[in-house]
């Protein structure tokens, strides 16, 4: 049995469930092009959820959801862990691309700046859109203040992972399309507080063909988000 | 270099910031003790936060912070997944006490379910005790369907590491001694509900000490939660 074999042998049957501009959906698929794993991508309507998604998460009954072999995991963060740690040689035989530090002190720094995106910045994020008055410059507040944060931990690495990107890259990027959301509906720019972080997601897009092929268009994203807070009556 | 001076090297400076009765303070105890790691346990007043804990997690300014040689690591998971890493031998030299299973699936499985009492155990449960009427209903219900789901998980196995103590059990245990004042507070049992989970927990209990010389009295808790909110006006 050869590499490529092998290779083969792990990727069958490998089943992501995604939705729109959702950047837990993106996660998972720069994951997956990272490690040249090859996928069907199975686009899920929120709002009449698939009775495959229904099967697969009954519990959050959320996207992302990664079906390997039949076998569903969903939270995004899990999923990249799952990925890295299941295909953790590529395509070609050269050396492995891997998200986490092997070391156990940086592997728990990753996850920590991780879950800071999911907890801090996402929630931030969601209200600057969401929200009117003194809760939308609180969130909006909230959010840039989070960004500096990670601004800070950067400090001049090219990537959160070092000389590679990695978990925390692969966790913050997809933000990066709904940076023009945020400024439109916060009425800020965001290069004005966190030039760095602007750098480093060009970067990312320049370097890294997973981002790039995933990222949405931030002005599309925008479109999208209007259109949803039209249909849901928000305003 | 005998297994013992290996394990004395990698022993050296743990020290733990914790507070009161908090589950996820209690979460690194159990895993530690389960471990058989000696550490220093700092109480922190988080009223008046010390500057070791300001300095250790100056992001998120919580507890617990585990502190090894130096070197902080914070959110009460990323903690046990740090512990379950770095000590993966026990005192004696017999088999290693290994709280996340090795098989990738499983783990992503193990990881779920933590991260689900982290989002739907704790916030449904906390709130039960902070707010009143409908709130506090909608908070009961979220609760006791929460801990079902995790019943039907459990199944009929002794632990939520099947026929070993492991991951998602540190993680939902510490909430026992909170389940009296969810009680108190929801007018409610348990046990009515979730016979399966009582079970569990005494089973817990009994056979792990990690867990019986941990967890606090449940009276205890409700007693300081009670002077918490006469403390903060909560009414």
């Amino acid at each position: 049995m050869n590499l490529l074999t092998m290779v083969d042998n792990s990727n069958n049957n490998v089943v992501l469930l995604g939705s729109g501009f959702s950047m837990f959906g993106m996660r998972a698929r720069i994951a997956l092009a990272e490690k040249g794993i090859k996928y069907e991508y199975k686009e899920e309507d929120l709002s009449n959820k698939s009775s495959l998604l229904l099967e697969m998460n009954p519990i959050q009954k959320k996207i992302p959801v990664l079906i390997h072999n039949g076998k569903p995991i969903g939270e995004s963060l899990i999923i990249l862990e799952y990925i890295d740690m299941v295909w953790n040689n590529n395509n070609n035989g050269a050396a492995p691309i891997m998200l986490l530090p092997s070391d156990p002190y940086d592997k728990a720094q990753a996850r920590f700046w991780a879950d800071f995106v999911d907890h801090k910045v996402y929630h931030a994020s969601r209200r600057i859109w969401t929200s009117k008055g003194d809760e939308q410059e609180l969130a909006k507040k909230g959010f840039i203040e989070s960004m500096k944060q990670l601004e800070e931990f950067l400090g001049d690495k090219p990537y959160f992972g070092g000389e590679n990107f990695g978990f925390v890259d692969v966790a913050l990027i997809p933000f990066y399309c709904w940076f023009y959301t945020y400024e439109m509906f916060g009425n800020f720019k965001l290069v004005t507080f966190c030039p760095t972080i602007i750098s480093w997601a060009n970067r990312c897009i320049k370097s890294r063909e997973s981002v790039s092929m995933t990222l949405a268009d931030g002005k599309e994203v925008y479109e999208s988000v209007l259109d949803y807070k039209k249909k849901f009556l928000m305003d």
